[in-house]
């Protein structure tokens, strides 16, 4: 149950790249860096979406869309803020085009804007500037807002799901009467991506506070799941940002208190994006392609049904027509593989789109009153009475994803290392894998430490126990116990 | 039941904006004419989104996403395309911001883009030049894949809903192996807009063919359906379009016969938009706000507690427990208003925001075990005893359904005029209403129309009769019967 699946034989990253194009969930787009969301992928999206958007709704948030468009001065209202994210914004400056009988299309001069617009990379700025005309009395808190959305961060080097120009989240901008219920706000949220993580990917995470260098622009405290993927390297899965009085303070958003005074907002903003999916693949993935937990797989049973000609194939479809329905009507997303192509290639191509179950039926198997299930999860086949097949599914789609889970989870912790020496420490960032140790608590030492070895801290998680631990580089008695990691 | 409700007393215009900003649904975003949609607007949206994505599920669709960002070259790949566009496109040349001390946040001269890019206004381009990698034969067909998106087309003047610079639609593009599937899909997809718009909507809705001036630019043809507003103006609601082989042959796209020729591949795409939200106020709404139609509405069941004290307020709060958790239990989404405004403030309120039931609940009723009703479509009240709610709620819902779209119906047909003199249709269409008369087919004509009245032809509607009637301004044999109207 605990075999780790055999590693990719390829170069990780050009493994990588082969599944998100064979299994058909992205492709370039035509302008550098941006991505198209195929399909198959955005129905994966679809699920990871839905499942995030219920937990959201049922604890009293509700969703809204704000514009795409910032207006230049807006993002420079936050002095941290613009300058995170100033160096990759893509800028707005026409709105018209016209015919030049030399040059073709180009734009037109006269339709220069006065103030630049950025397109959004996140939506602080352009929310607070409406919060503040929402927001008067202690009667209009707290706001829960969510938004789906694309956003924009202009990318040099970028990876399909990973790192694009455009890409799909989730941003919850939530505005509170006090400090400690937009703390509670800022952890509910964060045990939620917990939630959705370990539950529903099946990616085991670890939860904990970014330290000042890694945390969001303009937050007080940056909260984040952090995974191992398949090649030992860190993923950042999901934020969420305590933010302080900051954006209140940027656009001026005071409240009147129970008590008639005036005072600054609690703010907190959270996001996921479609990263996710490329943390889905660089987990579970391996040589034959994904392996897609059940719980967000755009199809959980693909039957191949196996016939050598029309009066089997018809059989086939009769045998098959009540237990489709059934499975169907009990709410399981299953597809019947009717081309023409061979089993084998049928076996091959949905191994790489990472379908949790194949169920094989041929004339034997009409005989025999059974189906040939196969896991894709460990492979192997298993003889399924007909009768079975809706009490068995289920239960076998259940066991898949806590198989997911659990291969997830072993690997992670047999990467994540105690170490007794700094020389140590570097030998296994070097070779792949986690380091969980003390530090002084000093920007420096990350630095230092980031630049020797590229590894940087990816939290500093909940359980920490610093107590007689010592700071990994310095030797002093460690402030916190951290964990180190290289990190996509 | 078939009686209009008062007309707005205000200026059309300005008792429409007021129920925009009043019911909670939008407000004007901070750069000019973009638009922020509110939680309660944004979860009508959510209702017409996921109404529609399952119609369009269920018929062999599927999602996808396609890059916000068009090189400026495509856009002019296709001539009436780049013509119908050109002059509302927001374009984004630089991609870096810095601090410059005598002027703080300036653009980055050195990060301008070698090639501008367009925001997309509508996605036909980068689409079709996915398509032109992902079609080969006639295997890789049809390609029915759709996307919800935000789209940008720069307005100088904008109203929140029906005119603004960015709004959320969505966009099916399909590619087909013969003009007559892709005619097919075009005619089936505009069917499922009158379905959405007649059955979930409530709003009546003529279907049929755009002229030429009227078309989608680089459609061949474009079929709209069009409702008819409260001030007697037409509103184009959704339009689908059979692009013949235009995006084709401007990406070279071209596949592999059955019968082993090449020929170019066939195509159509549609939209509907958040302008629907526009069209439900001015369809529905009246003197106290929103109507809304149950399917789509938010909330469709507000219940109101009448009491004077915490004793009454617990009374009716064990009195309802068991109504409000069956209401929930079958679907029908209830809220109750535990707020501390009086009962005259919240009735206000919620006819202001429209939703179809009002239940009160005082003291009294509880003495008779009874609720009382009120149906926001018609007013006045019924007593409905308490164990009779779960049946006739939902009863009382579809008769509301039923009853906005025959009252809408009813205004429509009673202001859809025949005419016999040209002099006729003008005083109609300063008047305000439909006219259905014959026209000459000639495009000179359609445009003398236009600037004597302000009227365009609405559609060619499918059901038209042009035998035996003559051209309304040339007297002429009418090639076509038509619809005049003026339009938002």
């Amino acid at each position: 149950m605990n075999n780790r699946p055999p590693k990719p034989k390829l170069n990780f990253s050009d493994w990588y790249t082969r599944i998100v194009k064979k299994a058909g969930l992205a492709d370039y787009g035509p302008v550098k860096g941006t991505m198209v969301i195929k399909p198959y992928g955005f129905q994966l999206w679809e699920n990871i979406k839905d499942s995030f958007d219920s937990m959201i709704k049922e604890t009293g948030h509700v969703n809204a869309y704000f514009p795409l468009f910032i207006p230049k001065s807006f993002l420079a209202k936050e002095a941290e803020h613009v300058e995170g994210f100033a160096k990759e914004c893509a800028i707005v400056t026409h709105t018209r085009l016209k015919n030049d009988e030399k040059k073709g299309i180009i734009i037109d001069p006269e339709s220069k804007l006065e103030e630049e617009i950025v397109v959004r990379p996140t939506s602080e700025t352009v929310i607070w500037s409406m919060y503040k005309k929402w927001i008067q009395s202690y009667r209009d808190l707290p706001i829960l807002i969510n938004q789906w959305a694309n956003v924009v961060r202009w990318e040099m080097r970028t990876r399909l799901f990973l790192r694009t120009s455009e890409f799909l989240w989730q941003e919850g901008h939530t505005a509170h009467e006090t400090q400690e219920e937009a703390q509670k706000e800022t952890l509910d949220i964060l045990e939620l991506y917990r939630q959705l993580a370990e539950d529903y990917l099946a990616i085991p995470v670890f939860t904990g506070l970014k330290t000042d260098s890694e945390k969001f622009a303009g937050a007080d405290k940056t909260y984040c799941i952090e995974a191992m993927m398949g090649d030992k390297r860190a993923l950042q899965a999901g934020t969420s940002h305590n933010l302080g009085q900051n954006f209140a303070k940027a656009f001026d958003v005071k409240f009147q208190t129970k008590d008639n005074k005036e005072e600054f907002v609690w703010a907190t903003s959270w996001g996921i994006s479609t990263r996710l999916i490329g943390a889905l693949i660089l987990t579970h993935g391996d040589d034959k392609g994904l392996r897609l937990p059940p719980k967000v797989a755009p199809i959980q049973v693909v039957i191949i049904p196996i016939s050598k000609n029309q009066n089997e194939k018809s059989k086939i479809e009769s045998y098959l027509e009540s237990p489709i329905s059934a499975l169907k009507l009990s709410g399981i997303r299953v597809h019947v593989d009717w081309t023409n192509s061979t089993p084998g290639f049928k076996f091959n191509e949905w191994e790489m789109k990472g379908v949790p179950l194949r169920m094989e039926v041929g004339p034997r198997d009409i005989k025999n009153n059974q189906v040939v299930i196969a896991r894709r999860d460990l492979g192997g086949k298993i003889f399924l009475p007909k009768k079975d097949i809706l009490s068995e599914v289920p239960k076998l789609l259940s066991i898949i994803q806590n198989s997911l889970f659990s291969q997830a989870k072993k690997f992670r912790d047999d990467n994540t290392f105690s170490v007794s020496s700094y020389q140590e420490f570097c030998s296994i960032i070097e070779t792949g894998g986690f380091v969980r140790c003390g530090w002084n608590g000093s920007p420096k030492t990350e630095l230092k430490i980031k630049e020797n070895t590229k590894a940087t801290i990816r939290c500093i998680p909940f359980n920490e126990d610093p107590d007689g631990k010592n700071c990994i580089l310095s030797g002093e008695p460690a402030k916190h116990e951290v964990i180190f990691a290289k990190a996509y």
